[in-house]
């Protein structure tokens, strides 16, 4: 239970009003860390990440044969959150050679790392054969010769799993939604596409099929569309055993769902994690698999670290337009954050130097971008807002630092990890020369 | 007109097909370029950039009071395409003290910067102030005490202009639209704000009030809401030139439409902005402004550089989904083009390497990213694309680079400048180093 009741599941766990009216997150006094670093900066609550991670692992612990966690992190991904989550025991889903490196560069157990994505360059696959991860996924027909010709050149064989598409429409924005059936993502399950690939893997000595991945979209709330996917993967299962081809791993992905706004339908992910690992027993055995139900890969992103990040601004100006909105202008926008331009995103905030003030009217958040959709929050209501208040955007933990760009040339954000009273700056903010640093 | 007549006012003006029917752009191959210094890659021709910047210049050259060209930087904002704009005579707008940096740091001629931005911070305003920028814009009531306050401790006089909203709906996006009633971006013109702020900034002896800017929008492709604009501004500043505060500048912005399709109707950028000019002594005339007609600055960006830039991926497969889309997927995508998953912005493209090939059927150009909506054309008609082909996309030049970012970990593009058969690196490919520079 957060002591915000109102952001419960929202904000990080940690997050508490403290002395001064001041919001304390970790331990620490946000305004003081503003201070300290500047703003725009992101703070991170490690205790909110390991709880989350726990709380993953214990989901599945009653599975019947091995089940790991692991991290997607596309979410978010940088050397000390992978740290922490290696403490924790999770496993690492990682999409580029640039994520790869990040992990190589912590030392994250290579055999608990899946390498994913639609489009591995040569480079790529040679990165992941060469650090040894534990599973390459396999997207498409292509990558199968590549992968298969450079792990015999290597000597090596690679264990994989194949990325099926179940064909399954889970309600959610239609850019994450991944698992329909006209998708980019992965071989498709109606058709004999799945079967051929899977029978190419088989033919090459180089690769090791374990299994089959799948992953339905973004922010589900519901767990019908991982039933319904799950029943198309077990029954294309059952025609690969008859070829004798066992399915010894099965990755359902993750998208579990996580509230943004106060408004928004409360999600318990964990248990929803919980019931896939229940299903897919249930849906083993249906299908005839009792006894050799496949070893299970859970893969939450934002439902690990959106809660865990807050992101804080300072207010520049307020407007209020004759017959329109009322703009609080912040000291970042659209480049830390793209979702509400991209995807309209809703968000809440506070003002973290006022956190005992009562709301007194309705405000739209607007970014510092010189763009008309660079507005963070279109209605949140707050105290009014003056020059120099902190606005803090709960829920910032997952695809706002992942996505962000230099548009305006605006220097990206430090980052701080809050814990225990103490606030550790593991992200500087981008200096100017930072910008130019590669311009020849 | 251009040697490629369906991409005419889409690709660069020196875009043409050479021996082994590849493309040529700048005198240069595309796909030795790509080679040598790999994909994703951007090219820039000089050629069209400067041929625009002098269109530009011209079209408003029988102005009959003082007239410039101001590149609007935030379209792509880099220090070789700001020397070759200070070269051809152009001003400049920048819109943060990271363009600013990048416009010091090749000598810029600072007369000639006009400093916009809803939300500047007090550290910007005083790097204006050091650089002695020629304008800076106001956007706020704060923002004139801050300037005026910054400006009088340094003992200086800063000329400004105020940005007015003159309310006025343009029909483009709703992101893009920027001058409609309800708007982050100005003082209203419909209300007392824009007197009110125009009378604070006269009674700060630190400001020197020189006229009015306004911007309605990007994208735009009629002539009339330009004229709309103008009147009301010219309304406006009749009202000020009877309180004794006569209208010495005046700036309508910029926002005129590109192509980024063959089947978008052509559009006469350079041609529109004669118009605007005219229309500016016109409209002044009207109001009683003869023989004081203000200096005139339009804002081209995207005007200048979009069709001056070319994207250029690699093919890595190519995936037919049974009942669905032909996905070609390249080695770039939302990354470092954010414009299709973000504003549904299309766009078309060609191969590079085999240009004479006759096209052979409908494709989708996938993005290498994990994501859905990272497509980045739905549909467009191609010979049958096969891995190692390149796929180049014409219009890249405005709002990709400068909005890129490092999604997936993915390194930023590097960038050639083409120009008279030689190539030119200005912008190195990021390395898995320079993703993580900033940890700490």
């Amino acid at each position: 239970m957060s002591p915000l009741p109102r952001l419960e599941g929202i904000a990080p766990d940690t997050a508490t009003v403290g002395p001064g009216g001041h919001l304390l997150v970790g331990g620490c006094d946000v305004v003081d860390v503003a201070l300290r670093y500047g703003t725009p900066i992101y703070l991170y609550d490690e205790a909110t990440i390991r709880a989350r991670a726990r709380a993953f692992r214990e989901a599945v612990g009653g599975y019947p044969a091995r089940a790991a966690v692991q991290y997607a992190a596309k979410a978010y991904c940088a050397p000390w959150l992978l740290r922490v989550m290696a403490e924790e025991g999770m496993g690492l889903d990682v999409v580029s050679g640039g994520e790869l490196q990040v992990a190589a560069g912590v030392d994250f157990p290579r055999e608990r790392i899946s390498f994913h994505g639609n489009n591995k360059t040569g480079e790529e696959l040679e990165l992941a054969l060469r650090e040894r991860v534990g599973r390459v996924v396999i997207d498409n027909l292509d990558e199968i010769d590549r992968l298969a010709t450079q792990a015999a050149e290597r000597g090596t064989r690679q264990a994989v799993l194949l990325r099926v598409n179940p064909a399954v429409a889970a309600r959610t924005h239609e850019h994450l939604q991944t698992g329909a059936a006209d998708s980019k993502f992965g071989l498709s399950l109606s058709s004999d596409d799945a079967a051929t690939g899977v029978g190419m893997i088989a033919e090459r000595s180089s690769l090791d099929f374990r299994g089959l991945h799948f992953h339905i979209g973004s922010q589900i709330g519901e767990i019908e569309p991982y039933r319904e996917a799950l029943d198309r993967a077990f029954r294309f299962a059952r025609g690969l055993r008859d070829r004798g081809l066992p399915l010894r791993e099965l990755s359902p992905g993750g998208g579990y769902r996580v509230r943004y706004l106060p408004s928004d339908t409360p999600v318990d992910t964990v248990a929803m994690a919980h019931e896939v690992a229940k299903m897919v027993v249930e849906i083993a055995e249906r299908h005839g698999f009792a006894g050799a139900v496949p070893d299970l890969s859970i893969e939450p992103g934002r439902a690990l670290v959106a809660s865990a990040g807050l992101a804080v601004y300072r207010v520049g100006s307020v407007k209020a337009v004759p017959g329109g909105r009322t703009y609080v202008a912040v000291d970042g926008g659209m480049a830390d954050n793209i979702r509400p331009t991209a995807y309209g995103a809703e968000y809440t905030a506070v003002l973290a130097n006022r956190m005992t003030h009562a709301a007194e009217a309705t405000f739209a958040i607007a970014g510092r971008y010189c763009e008309s959709g660079d507005i963070l929050i279109r209605e949140v209501r707050l105290p009014r807002p003056r020059p120099g208040d902190l606005v803090a955007i709960p829920a910032s933990g997952a695809y706002h630092l992942a996505m962000a760009s230099n548009y305006n040339l605006a220097p990206r954000p430090a980052v701080v990890v809050v814990a225990d009273g103490v606030a550790r700056l593991v992200r500087r903010r981008e200096t100017y020369a930072d910008l130019v640093a590669t311009e020849v």
